[in-house]
């Protein structure tokens, strides 16, 4: 069988360099992957130009919900790729972390696009910002898709969950990419991106794929490219100064090695749930994946006088792992990817030895369920012990990127800390501990040499998702030797992909612009009451000025009664003098409450609901014999897409109120929410 | 005179290379730097562990306070900077961008960091994100300070303007800094830093200043350090891929050549007003500091029927710029930095010459106010003019940073944004127009390519910051040739000299971690009501539940009779049957002010004033017969720093409100902004 790319709407395969893929856990063939030789200006334009403009076309809730429906599709598929997930040497197990864990990461995506991010063809980021006195040149931020290609380079470990959670934010935000998996594991990911351009859903060129080299690709990129990189720290670095790159300032972002650290707060005794909490966490990343991940825990650092209590418990855990062929029952540790992967292996672990001593050696013999003769990609946990982490630095240094950890003892808090240090630059980092100062000291103490750090302790330990995991709306990156990158983490991830630009101008171009209201802009004003008009009828900055009303000590006190608040700056006289108000005054929700009395048209219509307020400020006091008045604007609309039992075709609109008094000074400001009907349903 | 470097709380020279500095007017001596030939190891270090601990003591508002009294102090101090700047050839106008453009920086970025950010040692991002079901396991973003040192790498043209821009947020991040500006004007830097370092203001070591050669800078860097670079990009190219920066993942921030466009939009007839602004601004951009700007104007974008008329009236306005002696009355434009700088613009207009004709050539006779003999450093404004701008692509790729421009025809709209594009990414452009279509496809069409975009109108041209300033509020950088960078934008630069880190773990701990209540953590029960508190006594996480109330019919005509808000689905049966509630239902501004009589401990105390209310969602209807309760928690505390004529001492208390139903069910969350009395000023 021939692993085949996808390229400028072909399958196609090469002339160039051949590589046979076997299968990790009995090497059995699966098939050749030839490289392409030319061609790749042409696949980077095709990108640029077919799918590019198509992508952009639609808004970003648009391409939300297409990555909704492709994960629906590929989840339908799921057990196909389970079946060549085992050949990778991965578990059940390890594989649901990497297919549907991938699959979860496009769902979660689509939904941080709809919830957080306008549904428009680009992205309206912060607030208006006032940039002149009179408030006639103001200035907004806005986020455009880049017009290139993301080129993502990823690692063999997770073929599919590596793919998708770089695939969902780009193409959310405008940005076609071509994959480029690890040759090892890449007939895997073919087989997902089979699935994707069968099921039609995102516009052609999309996504294509390179399996086997990427050639002259580099030599072709654009100022509006950007390259992704997952993988080994020396093939990042040589990527990341590409002399393109430099020339054109591509953006490059890597996720490279990372010595995670695990720490056992110095609280924590051997009778406690968070001790038994911390064996089972460190063998649990031992052997997920064989070992074989960039979050996995390298370094368990514990305290000195819990050392051998550790060893002990560890040893014990990881020597009950049943390790074989990862379709067995009951096998809880597959191969690695591939017998050179584990040459690697073990020679990482022959330079830890120059400084620490092998406590659990997993070279040893060991059973492999399943397998016949040759172990092949096979090794069993490996536990090593540094004496002095503080001064021998090997094990801060070198990643054995398997089923291999390091156990470090300290002797305070700050030592602790120190060590974790380091690692300079780790992906994730956790804490066991039920001290919430113990916590607080490692964490803030941390936290700049991390991208992600967890606390476990009994209260969250059964709902944690634990310290290996990337979540979509969690940055997952780290700086320093961990390539200081940054994906995923909610929104910043599709912005990755995006042009920041800070717009200026006057109200009114900045909301022709942005499409949503800017205060100050021209707005049109209609006879006809805004809530009597469906979603569609409504015009961004239409605007309805109300009448006026005088507030009295009557509804003061027909207030206080009502709410039952009789706060002193309403009621008493003498401490109200005596107050910031130097006066009674009226109560803040008596306001907002007169204001909707005031913009609000009775009648059934096509306002449904009012479900939230933003922002709220009470800028100025309003006083007895005060008169206020309101000014209420459409200012951004949001449509939502109909589901199946919803009683109601539905857009969110959001209104900027601005309640005056007599001198015109605003005395409130706040945008509320509404449900408004929709008269179309698409 | 020896111009000297501030190393290690040291005034010091070295006895490297020396560099004669001139007066760029008359090219009378000013001093000389001698760049150190050792030592630089040392001045790291010394930042780090000296400087940056200092820094991390103080809260990020203290950091704002100092950055805040530093301003003030350089403030009274201008004219000796306004002196010093004139020998750079910078006239007053110039010279006021560059002093008190940056002071004025430090102002901003010191009022941002206090109202953006919280006031504690590290900042807190975003929303907790929920993790799990039950939400025993909760996210939140987090940055803390990078523990290195940033070395900022500035350019000749702003040596005040480029170093505050950069420093105010490094040093709100607790990151302290080393300055290196441009050999060639460093002199006003040293003056600035001298002021600086006499305040005594900041902890000592904050701010260290190279002046001449960095040495081995670079070898020394860390995986905690950041570098930014403003200048050429050949040597921002250069130092991108030092080893040292590629090993460590070290940030590297870069700005560079720029080649920014102006467009006249095709709506604009030669008598509209946006006609005569855009003369103006394109006359303005090539003459303030002698054109000497990475933000100048260098492509005049025209529609080809008002080429001649722009070019007829952009040689009127240019040729009444008066050049001469920057402190000679009258004058416009000074001189370039120096006699070899002018040889560079001069080699470039001759580059541009390729595709371009000159239409006015500073290099003919022009008169020079106040110089006499030799115009050394001096050159009129130089127009030219590229018939072909879509295929002769020189003017898109050659930048002269002199008072050179570029004037360009378009056929239609496609062709004016494909040749904004050409510049192959700029930190600002503009559009002149006074069409809301051609505002919205010339911005939405270009944004991918800039950092920044301006549409001018008359609305807003008198209000106008201008083409060519970048301001605090709005980021500053451009992608491709511009360097891929973004400096200056709000909190966002502050961010950049941060590390954010995801935490996960329970309410309780993450609590622990950022000083701000979690939904669901273990907080504090007292019997004292928290309004009879004081803003120091108050607990984050303390927190009150109400006693309960039955939401009645009365209760929804009495508020609806007083507020005026009589919509269906309170009001009427019929319709509110039919509506989405199913039912009448409460009013939602009756809930909360109901929750208010709950929690609200009318007396005089030390709550002054609820000043606010943010995020409010109204999550499940209130119904006739419904009981509500509230759950009040202390959320977050901001110390506030008393202001002269404040009456009170005050701090806002941010409190979570929940109010829930009889069966627990939350009916509205939200938060509200209280301010409480400080019981100490300090």
């Amino acid at each position: 069988m021939k692993i085949q790319s996808y390229l400028a709407g072909e399958w196609c395969s090469g002339d160039g360099r051949t590589d046979t893929l076997v299968n990790s856990v009995n090497d059995a063939f699966i098939g050749e992957v030839s490289s392409l030789t030319s061609g790749f200006d042409q696949f980077l334009n095709y990108g640029r130009t077919v799918a590019g403009p198509a992508l952009r076309r639609l808004t970003i809730h648009e391409r939300a919900e297409r990555i909704k429906f492709l994960a629906k599709y590929l989840l339908d598929r799921k057990e196909e790729f389970y079946r060549i997930s085992s050949m990778t040497g991965a578990t059940r197990a390890d594989s649901w972390v990497d297919i549907e864990g991938g699959i979860g990461t496009m769902f979660s995506y689509s939904g941080i696009a709809r919830r957080e991010l306008n549904n428009d063809t680009f992205v309206v980021e912060g607030n208006v910002e006032p940039l002149s006195q009179q408030g006639t040149f103001v200035g907004q931020h806005i986020l455009t898709s880049k017009e290139g290609v993301a080129v993502h380079i990823n690692a063999f470990n997770f073929p599919v969950w590596g793919m998708l959670e770089k695939i969902a934010p780009s193409l959310i935000a405008g940005v076609p990419v071509i994959v480029k998996p690890a040759t090892v594991t890449c007939y895997l990911t073919e087989a997902v991106v089979k699935a994707i351009v069968e099921s039609k859903i995102l516009p052609e060129g999309s996504v294509q794929l390179i399996c086997g080299s990427v050639g002259d690709t580099f030599d072709h990129l654009t100022e509006q490219d950007i390259v992704t990189f997952t993988g080994s720290a020396s093939t990042g670095q040589m990527l990341r100064v590409h002399p393109n790159i430099i020339a054109k300032s591509v953006p490059f972002t890597m996720e490279a090695d990372s010595l995670n650290c695990c720490i056992l707060a110095p609280d924590v005794s051997v009778e406690d749930p968070e001790f038994d909490l911390y064996i089972k966490e460190v063998a649990r990343e031992m052997t997920t994946k064989a070992g074989q991940k960039c979050t996995a825990i390298r370094r368990a650092i514990v305290p000195q006088d819990k050392v051998d209590a550790v060893t002990e418990a560890l040893i014990k855990r990881l020597t009950g792992t049943v390790i074989g062929d990862p379709t067995q029952e009951g096998v809880r540790m597959g191969a690695l990817v591939g017998k050179s992967q584990r040459e690697d292996v073990l020679a990482a672990v022959e330079q830890l030895k120059q400084s620490s001593e092998v406590v659990l050696n997993g070279l040893d013999n060991f059973q492999c369920v399943g397998v016949e003769g040759d172990k092949g990609a096979f090794m069993a946990p490996t536990l090593l012990h540094c004496k002095e982490p503080l001064v021998k630095t090997t094990s801060h240094e070198v990643e054995a990127f398997g089923p291999v950890s390091t156990l470090m003892p300290y002797q305070n808090l700050e030592d602790a800390i120190q060590l974790a240090k380091m690692g300079k630059g780790s992906l994730a980092g956790s804490v066991f501990t039920a001290s919430r100062e113990n916590a607080r000291d490692i964490i803030l103490g941390t936290a700049s040499h991390h991208g992600r750090m967890l606390v476990i302790d009994r209260n969250c330990a059964k709902e944690s998702t634990g310290h290996g995991s990337p979540l979509a709306s969690l940055v997952h990156g780290g700086p320093g030797r961990a390539g200081g990158g940054e994906e995923l983490g909610g929104s910043r991830a599709i912005k990755h992909y995006m042009q920041r630009t800070a717009i200026q101008g006057s109200p009114t171009s900045l909301m022709a612009v942005t499409n949503q209201y800017v205060r100050g802009a021209d707005v049109k004003r209609d006879r006809v009451h805004p809530f009597r008009k469906y979603f569609e009828e409504l015009e961004i900055g239409e605007s309805l000025t109300t009448h006026r009303r005088t507030v009295t000590e009557a509804d003061i006190v027909n207030f206080g009664c009502l709410s039952g608040d009789h706060f002193y700056a309403h009621f008493d006289e003498i401490a109200a003098k005596d107050s910031f108000f130097e006066k009674r005054v009226a109560h803040g929700y008596f306001v907002i409450s007169a204001a909707a009395g005031m913009f609000v048209d009775p009648g059934q219509g096509p306002v449904i609901a009012n479900y939230g307020i933003d922002n709220l400020r009470f800028v100025e006091p309003v006083g007895i014999g005060d008169t206020i008045q309101v000014k209420l604007s459409v200012k951004r609309k949001i449509k939502k897409s109909k589901k199946p039992d919803d009683k109601y075709v539905t857009g969110v609109v959001v209104w900027d109120v601005e309640v005056v008094n007599q001198n015109d000074e605003p005395v409130a400001i706040y945008d509320i929410l509404t449900l408004v009907e929709r008269q179309n349903e698409d």
